[in-house]
């Protein structure tokens, strides 16, 4: 990939827009704000924060790079002729946000050509940034900057597995899921994109989810491949538009839950 | 309950037993600690923190009250014939803690001749203390400290449902579980205490969960209680030594979740 932006520009954008998005979000986390229904059949609460942080992420990024696409999941993309566009979700795991439980993050991908190069999850009430660029992943907290490492387990039986819930599996999926769960060491529900974090931080050693948005998985694979992680569909195929996602800590292990998951 | 003990002698030393257990916990996590099994058939992991904090806490407890009985999941009770005892788990939700989740909790709980009144959870990486006692639940963290209140919410249909995993029943109690599940507005796995201490402060509305350990809930009783929310067992029995229960915001949607969960 031929990059003519400065990756400097794009991390201090990434980190000024995930900022603006704090500044929105931290205020409404746990204050009892109404939660509103994006359908009417399922339980799919879209808060005033999540409507307005992604408003404050888009005029940071429109600020900084004016001819960039921007695609999120609460307002209308913004198309461009641009090589780049930014992806974002300003609340992966509204559910968490709305139940006080500090495990949603700000979610900003950024990519070339339709291929990710960079990303930041933020987790602000805790005070937690991960972010992915071209050679580096790394954890902030606290003024301290750390290496992301993914672990070196290689197989299912010593795995630590995690998933939002088993029950977004469905027919044959959900069979092969169930076997997957009975083959590895640990497995544990609901954390969206903090499970992928914990990934590239070498606590968690595999997340399968199926029928991700792009901008559900979009910031998380340069986090987790700049960790020395593997991250692809089912099938194998590039994550870069979302999908049924497996993300592991080491190939050897990525191929064993492959094995177990993919088609046919 | 007539009470000869000072209860800022009670919540002194529960601040100071949970700060002692945080120097233990806080430098292991997230650190790739050896995980022991404390089964050789399921996967039930106590690491060396949990049990290095259960004796720091210990030790705390005993300069304070010598005579107390205390109670703990890592070490062998030690009995009294004091009317005071001290129930403790160190680290309530290992999987979260062997997995880098910072949803795991320290409790402490204090009973007299049985009766829960004093209880504390500590989450030391976010830097969060909720306290339960006579007259008062609280919450701190960063120096400020604020009432725990529970919501209002009567009806299942507008409830958030936090439970460790589904599971954890089974046969006919996981039926009763589905359908409670199906009930209401919002279901969540996978908290611990955690579920908990977001329900006395107002961000979940029920928290569902069978066969409890008397550690795994003495230090939640009093917290829950005195944020005006009910807590029993599924046959509306107290919870002071463990079992099936349940824990609501208010008594109405507590009766609408023991209807379901009750036996026969």
């Amino acid at each position: 990939m031929q990059l003519d932006v400065d990756i400097l520009d794009i991390s201090s954008t990434l980190r000024r827009a995930s900022a603006a998005a704090a500044e929105v979000t931290l205020p409404l986390f746990r204050s009892g704000t109404a939660v509103h229904n994006k359908k009417s059949h399922d339980f799919d609460p879209v808060t005033e924060a999540d409507r307005n942080a992604e408003h404050a992420i888009r005029a940071v990024i429109a600020d900084a790079f004016p001819g960039h696409a921007i695609i999120g999941e609460e307002h209308a993309d913004k198309h461009s002729d641009s090589a780049y566009s930014w992806i974002i979700d300003p609340i992966d795991g509204t559910r968490a946000f709305i139940s006080g439980l500090p495990v949603w993050g700000t979610l900003i991908g950024v990519a070339h050509e339709g291929e990710l190069f960079a990303g930041l999850m933020s987790q602000p009430f805790i005070g937690e940034t991960f972010i992915g660029l071209p050679g580096k992943s790394v954890y902030q907290r606290d003024g301290i900057t750390t290496a992301l490492r993914t672990s070196s387990v290689q197989s299912l039986d010593q795995a630590r597995l995690f998933t939002t819930t088993p029950q977004l599996f469905q027919g044959l999926q959900r069979d092969k899921f169930n076997a997957l769960e009975q083959a590895v060491m640990l497995p544990r529900y609901g954390c969206d994109c903090y499970a992928y974090c914990l990934l590239a931080a070498g606590h968690v050693d595999l997340v399968v989810e199926p029928r991700l948005n792009i901008y559900d998985i979009a910031a998380l694979v340069p986090i987790i491949r700049e960790a020395g992680g593997v991250v692809t569909t089912f099938n194998g195929d590039a994550p870069d538009k979302g999908g049924d996602i497996i993300a592991a800590a080491t190939p050897e292990l990525h191929a064993a839950a492959m094995a177990i998951m993919r088609d046919g």
